[in-house]
């Protein structure tokens, strides 16, 4: 973490600007932002670091991107405790594109791959690979409206997988692979097979150890940065399977010689995850960042706990830190509950279409004095339409 | 135009923020931003429109972002004169992903396509197109470095193609299909094929009749925005076409039925686009853009026509009103030029490393005034060094 010590251009400053107006904004992203990483943005759009420049007018090539760009990928390997032995990509498209590009990187025609579909987005992962090799769903949540993670006893292997596919924390239906602790909890894998997984949502929220992973992705517009920008974490040694013949720019290893530079690189999004970086490590890494996401998610929860009003979607085993999802007794109430909510300064609760209700995100850079006002106002509402 | 004459979310107002120190950018892309853009997008990262959050923080499907793309959609229609025949699409992996995009969804196997190779990314779009159907080049200005556009006579079409490919600018050598006057010039092409056009660094610089095109794509970071957003803009009946198996997030009709948001979209750089479109607007468009260009260029070309010490890398037939490549009589006095130029409040006038020498981009957002001191600059270095 030596960037932080010394002087740098993109050093998240103490400011004093004063300003005011914002609200809680609990949107399932893309989401809420460190306000010193907002103000740090907004010095450096017209001129950074005295060179005259606005971020977004440096070429991509210009020694003012390179220092963004290797901090960047340094203050990542920092706080995930990424060793030399993985990659780590900034590209574009999206976790939509990686659910296509793992398995035309990493599956051949004949091999096979399982797919645990915890909830929407891991559909998606599942529906999109089925263009290359033998897709096999180890576990299908659909018909539970993916309510909790199945447990081991629960899974269903294919005989010999290449990987297993997860979304690690299912925005939407608001469950996450935990233990009761919190921390990570990963399926028991084939031997021979590696992990690949969806991280969206729940990417540096807490501690991870990258070794148990083959590949892991997350759009950054979560708990790392902004929309326009995705995050690949990747073995290094898994850059060597070549299924396939695929253009340039789809191939994971083309991306790793080059350096995320294979082509113009979305700028401002990955000068914005590194100002995100810094401010992870300023909070003190992901443990503390951690322990602050229980308390967070806490506060809320006990509230649901205590209830006889609302009825949590997550079975509370597979509660999700990140996405909190519940219902008031009736669709008016919900509604009633959502419009109060907005006067009184939280905004973006409404629950997916798929689920409907309330869904509060509690992403990194949310507040704690967030989840506490959420919490009171969801008592209050109880009290006054209970 | 309407969204210009009413209460805007994004609209840019005069500001009146004192900054200084901003200097002439002739970066060939991402390069100079219009500062009233800067300074609108400065505002907006804290709180856009009294929303409570900064632009970076609304969810992609927020009423915020849903008025930022729908006016960027409108103001962009309005400017290139774009009917409600062809779709306009933002989407992400630079023209780099549409060298592929292109022949993946518009050229089946056994069809051919005609590429006219005349600049470094044309050569890359004629490479990254072998995957799909027959690549023909018609024109290869490799042998000639690339010093000019080619004529009708000098272009060796196939029997049959299904459509001609194009770079109409070619930023690193400094040349553009134009004719005398600077408008638009393209290749005769033959009956029932459609024109494809990589326009990533003179899009929007002057007007353009859309009609001649199939489909044209553009990187944003020249002149309608900053890295991290591509525009395509294709005839609508080509949607239709579907010559082989492609994943989602790769398939054009996919990408325009779901109105660019498919996925998660780069909601700033599309933010970034909308300001400069509002901000084309302003200047009056693209006639007097490129009125404005034609003049800029001038400044500089006059130069080179009035010395015996710098030579011009394009024909003068050839000439680009975007990027003007030129060296001086050594590289070492090339080297004292662009050192000198910082000092005197110009950078990034090093040219390509293919070429060498100097290259000034003049987009459309580099005021006439940084043009004016660049060539009398040019003149008084050849006046000491000549």
């Amino acid at each position: 973490m030596s960037a932080m010590a010394t002087a740098s251009a993109t050093n998240l400053n103490t400011h004093t600007t004063a300003y005011s107006g914002r609200i809680y904004n609990f949107s399932a992203g893309p989401g809420v932002l460190p306000e010193d990483v907002l103000l740090q943005a907004q010095h450096d759009l017209l001129n950074i670091g005295g060179t005259g420049m606005g971020i977004v007018e440096h070429s991509h090539r210009a020694k003012c991107f390179d220092r963004v760009l290797s901090e960047a990928v340094e203050d990542c390997r920092a706080i995930g405790n990424i060793p030399a032995s993985y990659e780590v990509i900034f590209t574009t498209g999206g976790a939509t594109s990686q659910n296509f590009m793992v398995p035309a990187n990493l599956l051949a025609q004949h091999e096979t791959a399982d797919y645990i579909t915890t909830g929407y987005w891991a559909e998606k992962s599942y529906e999109q690979a089925q263009l290359y090799g033998n897709i096999h769903e180890s576990w299908d949540g659909r018909p539970l409206k993916h309510r909790y993670i199945p447990s081991d006893d629960e899974i269903k292997p294919s005989t010999n997988p290449t990987y297993v596919h997860i979304c690690s924390n299912n925005t939407i239906y608001g469950t996450q692979w935990r233990n009761a602790d919190g921390s990570v909890r990963l399926p028991r894998i084939p031997a021979g097979a590696f992990l690949a997984c969806d991280m969206c949502s729940d990417i540096y929220s807490r501690p991870m150890d990258i070794s148990q992973f083959g590949v892991v992705y997350a759009g950054a517009q979560k708990n790392v940065g902004i929309a326009g920008v995705s995050l690949v974490l990747i073995r290094k040694d898994l850059l060597a399977k070549n299924p396939r013949e695929l253009p340039l720019i789809l191939q994971y290893r083309v991306l790793a010689k080059d350096e995320s530079r294979h082509n113009t690189p979305p700028v401002f999004p990955i000068y914005m995850s590194g100002l995100v970086f810094k401010w992870i490590i300023k909070q003190g890494g992901l443990a503390a960042l951690h322990k602050r996401n229980i308390e967070k998610a806490k506060l809320i929860y006990d509230v649901l706990d205590s209830s006889t009003f609302y009825t949590g979607h997550a079975r509370v085993d597979s509660r999700s830190l990140m996405n909190i999802t519940f219902k008031s007794p009736t669709t008016a109430l919900d509604d009633l509950f959502i419009a109060g909510a907005l006067r009184a300064g939280m905004d973006n609760l409404r629950g997916h279409r798929a689920t409907g209700g309330v869904r509060a995100s509690a992403y990194n850079a949310m507040p704690r004095e967030g989840c506490k006002v959420l919490a009171d106002y969801m008592r209050e509402f109880e009290r006054t339409h209970g």
